[in-house]
């Protein structure tokens, strides 16, 4: 994968990485949408890849070559005993290398603004939209996340933030361009985190607040002293406060950037200012749970009325939607000329997310338009419920969605994951929240479950809004 | 100077920091090709700017308006002492940003390839030439520059490097892009240095060579101890190793870069490997006084036959002229077509500088096209030379030109200056090269002497040339 971000611009196409938690039907949309050429597969994925290639083969459709990438020995005895074999034009990885010419010159795009990578943004819209990226763009990135990233020459990089995520938010070309070494984990576990940091003098890395979550939460056994500081950056969701006090204690720095598939990833990055070192530590984590500014490679970032396109006050408290342009914002989406419309209204690129600007000019998300719960007329954000929740001490997860309320319209419904060994009641839950919240934003209903989860770590609130739909609504009377 | 290089830019105009060693005359000239229509001048440079206004009055031209930026409380009063005063119509600067419109809109380019700003090519050649900055070349030489000099955010930089120069490498952008404060002096001296370095905890700076010559020389009582290690970041002519070395012993981690003014200042940098660390401290040295690889922001770099357009090996001995070309190469020469299309005939920007390639694709300058000394048909690098010169003890300066020789077509004259205090002969010196280079190579004249440097550091050859032209020819028998 790391390779393919430079040989397949190199070699003039274009970079679709898709999921790996895709099923066979979900690539053989996307393969088709793409209108992919070639498929390279890994062989953990060979039975995907070749389900989605028999759907698209029932549909008559022109298939692309499968290019098969391996790190055993044999993979194609072994996968030979599988169902699904490779095809007699299939390749292997290290043979389509070997069979390449030594004097091929590089294809360079004919325009910086063309196409470099498609990116499918992560399922939590029912129909994914391909995000183009262009050479241009994914330069301009690159550079700002080393400058964002606090990231020297040769840095050593720990893949914790999966590539084909926003092509690891252009880390992938950053940790190159910086001539840095990267350390790839098959998958993502806490004892894999921590035996690399160790192993290979890891100075950074980057994932989901769940990534942050799984290091703090790691086993004694596994978790081992840092010998240096490793810089963390963060993002993808607003990291609750207690997890980056956390991460602090355990040695690690880490930086709280904001944006989007459609954004290349980072779009702002919660600047440090000295003076607030003198804060208390609860104060810290609350301020670096900021979304902050945008970075170096970025015109602009604002927060807006979504109607009269006017920049809300630098109050901290009215909320407007977040809007972004500049170099590092997408073409547009492949052949969705009405979404990218939509989506650049105004001249704007429009995140869907809420936010508030601090006097500071920092920029605090939040809530998703879509996930704010309205409730009796006053916003709700998801954000901070969720927020106060985990800092339970018996919290290890927790997401806020609207309930239907016949009184109230909606009233905040609590989705908890309690740790391993740890006990709380539904109301104690609510009472912590009562203490630290007003009445009216503290959850009615808890409900302990595991949450769902895509596979960049975000958590599915469409399918809790769905369980709660089909709960049906609070009680009518309410003494709140 | 330093709020100008954004004040300017924002009004929509384009800055033209002049050296400020210019004299009337010069300034006069300077002032009248690039039209300029406002001159900010500091107080210690107004009879300078007066005497060129009246040169440009005298000539019955359009004179700029004059904004005097002082730190004395009454620089008028005390400027009205002297024969020229103000005229009624200059301003002070302070007066100036006063009377400014706090709703004033900053005035983007049109075109990302709009002039940023105008500078003239250091007076080492006779007519000055007014190099042409874009936004756009501008803003990606300041990213790259934070990069090649490890500047996270926050740095504290010493203005070591004039802000006239390349618009100090265009490091003035970069310092504030990553928050950083500016230490700024009105001389540079041993003292102001190492004070300076103490108190503010400098953690980066610039110069030429002969800024570190200052370090490496400063008399004990001036040099104090570093706290932690001051990144410096060094071009505009190749460094001795020795220099080098000592840099390194006094705890300055040196950066050696190259570049010129058409290239907005460092094109290049001699990116350190790892495995150099192993080496002798003279091979280090040595190694590092290579201009290396180019920067990020940077297409290409290469080394090509002047005529043929082709290549060099990579073999460290084939000679040729390094060509760039990129997004931080400039626009072109302002009002001169002529030596725009002489500059880029080929497609790349000619430096002028002959070079060889090493096997692992690092450049190391041998000379000028122009300083070059051509004896008996052999080439002779003046820098590898002086080089030799340099690490004599007793040496503190030297400059190789090529003496006219009736037999030999040229050879090697060495201008050298001692160390306080030191003594050495012409014939010891001569001894000390013929010790380590080739009998051709060694110089064949020595000549005692203070060499003439240009406001950057840059030792002005063409008047050695003009020195040893007088001399006449080397004695026609020649034994060696």
């Amino acid at each position: 994968m790391y390779e393919l971000h430079f040989g397949v611009p190199m070699a003039g196409a274009v970079l679709c990485a898709l999921n790996t938690r895709h099923d066979s039907a979900m690539v053989s949309v996307l393969l088709r949408h793409s209108e992919a050429k070639i498929i390279f597969v890994d062989h953990q994925l060979l039975d995907v890849a070749k389900g989605a290639l028999e759907i698209l083969s029932k549909a008559s459709r022109k298939l692309p070559h499968l290019i098969l990438i391996s790190d055993r020995e044999s993979p194609l005895s072994s996968q030979n005993n599988n169902n699904r074999s490779l095809a007699s034009k299939d390749l292997k990885y290290e043979s389509f290398l070997a069979n390449g010419e030594p004097d091929f010159e590089i294809v360079w795009p004919n325009d910086e603004w063309d196409a470099i990578a498609l990116n499918y943004t992560s399922g939590t819209t029912s129909r994914p939209k391909g995000v183009v990226y262009s050479h241009r763009g994914a330069y301009l990135n690159s550079l700002a996340a080393a400058l964002l990233a606090e990231m020297p020459s040769m840095p050593v990089y720990l893949w914790t933030l999966p590539m084909f995520h926003c092509n690891g938010w252009c880390l992938t070309w950053t940790v190159a361009a910086q001539g840095g070494t990267n350390i790839c984990l098959r998958n993502v576990t806490e004892k894999g985190i921590f035996d690399s940091i160790t192993q290979h003098q890891v100075t950074h890395m980057a994932g989901a607040p769940t990534v942050l979550n799984m290091i703090i939460n790691a086993p004694r056994s596994v978790q081992r002293p840092l010998s240096r500081t490793v810089n963390v950056m963060t993002g993808g969701a607003p990291p609750p406060p207690q997890v980056l006090l956390k991460m602090k204690e355990l040695g690690f720095n880490v930086t709280h950037g904001y944006g989007l598939t459609e954004t290349y990833g980072p779009a702002t990055v919660c600047i440090w200012k000295p003076e607030w070192n003198s804060l208390s530590p609860d104060e810290q984590a609350n301020i670096h749970a900021r979304q902050g500014v945008n970075h170096l490679g970025l015109e602009d970032v604002d927060v807006k009325d979504s109607e009269s396109m006017k920049s809300v006050p630098s109050d901290a408290k009215t909320m407007g939607e977040v809007m972004i342009r500049g170099n590092t914002v997408m073409n547009g989406y492949l052949k969705d000329r009405k979404a990218t419309e939509d989506a650049f209204r105004g001249g704007w690129f429009r995140s869907g997310d809420l936010a508030v600007k601090h006097p500071d000019g920092y920029i605090e998300l939040k809530d998703r338009s879509k996930d704010i719960i309205i409730s009796g007329g006053e916003n709700i954000s998801t954000i901070e419920v969720e927020s106060v929740i985990f800092s339970h001490p018996s919290v290890l997860e927790a997401a806020v969605v609207g309930r239907p309320d016949d009184h109230w319209g909606e009233t905040p419904c609590a989705f908890v994951k309690l740790k391993n060994g740890c006990n709380a009641s539904a109301d104690e839950i609510i009472k912590h929240c009562r203490d630290c919240l007003p009445h009216y934003m503290a959850p009615r209903t808890v409900i302990f479950d595991d949450l769902p989860t895509t596979s960049t770590g975000k958590i599915q609130k469409f399918v809790l809004r769905q369980r709660v739909k089909a709960m049906g609504s609070v009680s009518k009377a309410s003494k709140l």
